[in-house]
């Protein structure tokens, strides 16, 4: 008996998946049979203050196919967050359009919104069910396994690593910063562990927000390098500190509210530093924003499993389960096989997971072993080059 | 009859192809039977100079062809020029190793290099053989319709801007500069406009070397793109100009000898400037070295006729017919068919093809249909996404 209208929003950066988890959500809930209509709010929290909507149910269901295969976001995403109005008004939109079920795509700051609108509608004794669908490149919610997007773009820069070693190895520059995504958290920077097959692939370092890092050591760790290798390839993270907790003199870029500050320019920033403390030259590469939004790279698990999270969110409205993220859980690392389930938003709203200090090498310019262990079925292998001998 | 022996060395940055012209070079030297031993000279001129050689004969036919599907430099390549006395110390090691054809593959520096090994060999009257073999992701060699490792570059560019359009057409950044790589010329800048399927689809503007562009003239420009869509991507060459002359401020390189000084954070200087003239914010992406050595978007095209240079250079050798660089020639568009043939050292050395003005449409910020025409057989169609209507 269908009765139940429900609106999906997007919050934060796209993925190469989160189109999928939109199209798994948007299946499933034409599936149930339960809900009139899913509407999606255009540019996120920009489209439910304005009114702004796109009506799911009526897009043909072989185009909700096609786009659950392409990067970004179908429906637009946002940055806002909302001031202590605006959930009122948010809320006045879904009176008005008899709106029941909020599904919000998104990252522990999304999840913040929604547990926010949860109390809200509670206080004003407005009945909103609401379910959180887990999206983040970061990898840094906490509770699930791992989050779809990560694994698209942990292989991104696991075969960008790989790639600009082969050129440094092929020319060596000699000093060859590489930039990654990944904010405040590791996750993305030591998936380009998975470059190497060889004991003088790149990368030769790699370090982590988590561990901050002075340019001195960087240097010493760049220098012995080179003298062993001729070159020297080092991951490091967008938000990567020094021992002060600055992002080394980089330019630093303001992006929304309540978002920690990002330098827009660390690699570029580290290597000229480092070219003056070394006198090496080094020049730096910053795939940036393409390591989330590179079609070719998308992994097809990735995909699969942001599917499976968008029916899942569909399943818990159906049940009447409010108050949720879905999440993943491992079920077997060998075969790999992962299940979803719920957790509370108060688990993993405005929390960050960070890569636990225990994977990251005591030098703190490497992995360990567990991370390999952990991240092996996510992001797969990456086959090395054939070389000529010597 | 067996008897030359031979050696052959890379000059320059490597590409997604150049292994490709390696294996067509010892497959056909293999081939014709008439070659005692093809050596590789480990990293260009400084191999040359210090007798550093790999026997590509004794290397298992398999291990070749697998080695001409890699990216990067199999045997390694250099940027060193040769001062005056290197030409005799070359010279010297040929003779002494009795080696009587060289085959050097690179761009139009490579081809100066390998003119003036010619003229001290013949001043010195010692029987050395010379066999250009084109090589450059720039395309600015003349006299070739195009060069082997431009194909895939433009290929890695046009999926670039394509993926980061949709990205920021999914969450409006609002200025998003796409900064490629080319140097002084224009041809790779131009291949991302093969990212357009769509009126708003990105790059929205394209800038090019051959062109110097004020800073007002480009924020005017992205302000217009703004206030129509809201969001612009901006394609900008690494080697681009201010009306002054000068990259915008930016940070310079300086590698090796007799080159342009580059700058090395062009995309990240302009996005800066035109954040702060614009009053929108503005960051930028910088791939760079990826776009010439990402394996999986090397072109199938580019290497087979990557593959067809090598060849061509050992037939050239076969025949006696020295003083050359292989070159492509276009037999036909449509459907795409190309040959090659010889052409003088003298016409390609040190000589830079740039692109046409009349490829750049009158407001500088575009090709003109003449540069799609050319193209498109060598980058092909990049596939649109499917978009949700309104």
């Amino acid at each position: 008996m269908p009765g139940l209208r429900a609106v999906v929003a997007h919050g934060g950066g796209p993925t190469a998946v989160l189109n999928a988890s939109l199209a798994g959500l948007i299946d499933e809930c034409r599936k149930t049979g339960q809900f009139t209509s899913v509407e999606g709010a255009r540019f996120g929290l920009r489209g439910l203050l304005a009114g702004d909507y796109i009506d799911l149910f009526s897009q043909p269901p072989a185009l909700i196919e096609a786009v659950g295969q392409t990067p970004g976001s179908a429906i637009g995403s946002s940055r806002q967050e909302l001031e202590a109005a605006d959930y009122e008004r948010v809320l006045s939109a879904f009176r008005r359009r008899d709106v029941h079920w909020f599904f919000y795509t998104g990252g522990n700051g999304s999840m913040g919104t929604a547990l926010e609108l949860q109390r809200c509608a509670r206080a004003s004794g407005y009945d909103l069910g609401i379910t959180g669908i887990p999206k983040t490149i970061d990898n840094d919610l906490p509770v699930t396994d791992h989050t779809p997007g990560y694994a698209s773009t942990a292989h991104f820069f696991a075969f960008a690593a790989r790639d600009v070693g082969e050129d440094n190895r092929s020319l060596p520059s000699p000093i060859c910063v590489l930039e990654t995504l990944g904010r405040n958290a590791g996750w993305i920077v030591a998936a380009t562990s998975f470059a190497r097959q060889h004991d003088d692939d790149a990368p030769h370092l790699i370090y982590f927000p988590e561990r901050s890092m002075s340019l001195d050591r960087i240097a010493a760790d760049a220098e012995s390098v080179y003298r062993r290798l001729g070159r020297v390839v080092i991951a490091v993270c967008e938000g990567q500190l020094d021992e002060s907790g600055q992002p080394f003199g980089a330019d630093v870029d303001r992006p929304g509210v309540a978002q920690h500050r990002l330098a827009s320019n660390l690699g570029h920033t580290l290597a000229q530093l480092l070219a003056a403390s070394t006198g090496l030259r080094a020049r730096a590469e910053k795939p940036g924003l393409l390591g989330r939004s590179c079609g070719p790279f998308a992994s097809l698990l990735d995909r699969a499993e942001a599917y499976e999270c968008g029916r899942a969110a569909a399943r818990a409205a159906m049940n009447a389960i409010s108050g949720n993220m879905v999440a993943l859980c491992r079920e077997s690392n060998d075969p790999y096989r992962s299940s979803t389930f719920l957790t509370p938003l108060e688990t993993v709203a405005h929390k960050e997971r960070r890569l636990p200090l225990e994977w990251i090498a005591s030098d703190g310019n490497d992995v360990t072993p567990a991370f390999r262990d952990y991240a092996t079925p996510l992001i797969g292998e990456v086959p090395g080059y054939p070389h000529l001998p010597g």
